[in-house]
């Protein structure tokens, strides 16, 4: 049993599209056209596990995004200059956040949020954030 | 910049660790506690991605689950006996679908859902779903 992919609901696929390519560098693996709805399949170069963005397209209002759901998380070489290079692009970053425990950085990251809402957590490669 | 985790809040995180180890085979990686929550991080044998639980401990219903987030999902190489595994363990497996485009299998699945009631699709390891 493998983990594949995690599935979200977005109302604009083409800024979805966009967001996700200029923020976190993933590219469409497969979209699939449907006469209601379409699946996007994105992925990016250092990992085989992908997002799945599903497109429901009479969808009239903003989801809903509830409290249950908390995050995609990615790990970068370079978290200062991925910060940079974000803010620069208009992304639009959070601070830069450093997360201890008994003394010990258990975390460095900073947050970014897709067009719908969804939270993204982005982790400097270190320690569990491999 | 890989994608490394999936973060969900739990309620009662010894029903969720029990879940996903006799659902999905995932075991701890690394148990976080802290005075006011605790995280824990799943992994299965198949791939380093990773299922991260939010267990606050002062959270006092049930999350609201929205309707935006989807599920993550999990292939296997044999969709039949892991249904019939699930449905003899009682974690309640939907039924088998299928689902075709042009005449063409592209997905062979089921649904479970965790004690939170959060989706996980099974699929057949097939097409995309590898």
């Amino acid at each position: 049993m493998k983990m594949i992919h995690s599935m979200v609901r977005v109302r604009h696929l083409d800024k979805s599209l966009e967001f996700y390519r200029k923020a976190l560098g993933l590219e469409v693996a497969e979209r699939l056209d449907f006469d209601d709805f379409t699946l996007v399949y994105l992925r990016g170069a250092e990992s085989d596990f992908e997002l799945e963005l599903t497109w429901n397209k009479n969808q009239e209002q903003d989801y809903d995004l509830g409290e249950g759901y908390g995050h995609l998380a990615c790990s970068t070489d370079d978290l200062d200059a991925e910060h940079r290079r974000m803010r620069e692009a208009g992304v639009g970053p959070a601070d830069i956040k450093e997360f201890f425990r008994d003394g010990a950085l258990l975390a460095r990251f900073f947050f970014i949020q897709d067009p719908d809402g969804y939270k993204i957590e982005v982790l400097q490669r270190h320690g569990r954030y491999l």
